[in-house]
């Protein structure tokens, strides 16, 4: 690639390069006002770009930062880059996105090539444990912030996280108090805790009313392929179910395109709640109940965390709790 | 940033910073099996990571590249952008990624910060003309894709495209198959090509079928609420409708949501078609007739022929073109 350089610039202005970098750097106390403007249009006429790179490898400063996370293409994590992305850019920093679908060894190699390009920090969305990438990102001292995915082991570490266990507790007060009392629970997968607390919240809640089942708990991916394949057993249950408590909304979406294609009204027969907010929510039909996350307000507090340690700024916590809100639309009653 | 050095592993393994770069960098011919298997063992525990950042200020090469989109949280540009950086990662690169929201002084922005960070090469979704943008690129010799938004100033440039025109065409035939002969468009932002092209093969199919009306066509903006905005506009119109053609689908997701609550039956009252297949359009109710762009293919192939045109391979044409195809699906009868 052959940038315009201040070498382009001083052949044709007929001046010498340190003339041009004189100018450039606006130590150009000594050169006639002809000669400097004479430059300055040209860099502006030739689009003379500085070369970043350079000064980064002596400031150690690259003025880039990372983001690890499942799957652009899900909502939840495009709104969450994409607030991280509007932030990074207004603090001047810019974003490389990594897609991991959860992989572990996807991960690593991301880590690892993120390291080697000296970005100043990591936002990451873990898959699973993680410890590798952890690890490599600690031994290297790069700043890292997790985000939506709390890890136990790491709970030391900075975060941004949303209060999963009370969120699904409100959601059932709310279908307790509205009389349901045989609520399922579709869950996400297991190896995510996240999943677990989320589950955490529905078992409290419904034993504290006494009406815990453990036959109303079923399964699925956190997507709309996984809340389709979880609805379909379910529906083959025997168990009388009123409501559906799926664990996000991407499952809750595709549960209703099954309950639907059942001949099952919402919310007359069975009433259904997710979990997120994504956009999407509030546009389908019937309308999805959910218990919101601040999305778009997490995605932005990770990057000021991030940025923030980066210029050692002092924080008075190293985690961030966010609240969920209860969103009632269509789906219950 | 602390990273850890080839002088860090050195100094653990009591030998010099020469030798630890020897083992390495694999020049270690004359070094002991002792030494060589001390360093490299220290270098995984101590997660050794090379500096890229040095290399590429001598190779040029960043092995990093640019998206410029305008907002990755359209489902659209996320499948892009999933398909780019999965090609990307696969081929050695990695992928800044910059939202716009088509605003051309945020692109230039972008363009200039990418540039002076010396990516690879630039994969750019025009939110309009984008001269100085592309100026700055041509200039800087960096190489770039035009994906999606297509610009007839820049056609001979490389870009990889979706046959606009001819896929409205293919949706009108059907419609008028299936005995419409109402059938409204709804447009998008008049300063993208694309919503030209689109509205031309409106134009074209409707006036050979003899049944073109200039009072049946519409506009809104690309998004949910820009079909929702639209599609209220289009009830108060006193014209006759059995069928709507939005410009992409998260229109029709937002028009269809505004005829439901009114109480209209799709299809039996009007038939819906979109443009694009974004993910969702399967699974909201009634599911989405539309004609599909290969979105995740076109995403692959700008990435593709990005990375053909930095390593200077030979490219048989600097345009690559796709075919829609129609999806059948519950909105049309």
């Amino acid at each position: 690639m052959k940038k315009v350089t201040m070498l382009d610039i001083a052949n044709k202005a007929g001046v010498s390069k340190a003339t041009v970098s004189m100018v450039l750097n606006k130590r150009d106390g000594n050169i006639s006002e002809e000669t400097k403007s004479k430059v300055m249009a040209l860099a502006k006429e030739m689009n003379y770009i500085p070369n970043h790179l350079a000064r980064s490898l002596s400031t150690k400063k690259t003025n880039t930062i990372g983001i690890v996370l499942p799957d652009i293409t899900n909502p939840f994590f495009a709104s969450i880059a994409r607030a991280i992305e509007d932030g990074a850019s207004y603090l001047g920093y810019n974003v490389i996105f990594c897609n991991t679908d959860n992989e572990i060894k996807k991960e690593e190699k991301y880590i690892k090539v993120l390291i080697s390009k000296l970005v100043d920090g990591v936002i990451f969305i873990a898959g699973g444990e993680s410890c590798t990438s952890i690890k490599m990102l600690r031994n290297n001292n790069v700043p890292f912030v997790l985000v939506d995915r709390y890890i136990d082991s790491y709970k030391e570490d900075y975060g941004v996280y949303c209060l999963n266990k009370s969120g699904v507790i409100q959601g059932i007060d709310y279908l307790y108090d509205k009389g349901k009392r045989n609520i399922a629970f579709v869950k996400g997968p297991d190896t995510l805790e996240i999943s677990n607390q989320r589950l955490q919240g529905y078992k409290c809640a419904m034993s504290q009313y006494g009406i815990y089942n453990e036959n109303l708990i079923f399964k699925g991916s956190f997507n709309i392929e996984g809340g389709m394949d979880s609805t379909k057993i379910l529906l083959e249950s025997k168990e009388k179910i009123d409501a559906i408590f799926y664990s996000n909304d991407l499952m809750a979406l595709g549960g209703i395109k099954v309950l639907l294609r059942n001949g099952i009204r919402i919310p007359q027969d069975i009433s259904i709640i997710g979990f997120d907010n994504i956009h999407i929510s509030q546009f389908i039909e019937p309308e999805l109940t959910t218990i919101a996350q601040p999305i778009y307000e997490m995605g932005k507090e990770s990057c000021k965390l991030l940025i923030d340690i980066i210029n050692n700024k002092r924080r008075l916590s190293k985690q961030v709790y966010f609240e969920t809100q209860l969103i009632v639309r269509s789906t219950t009653l």
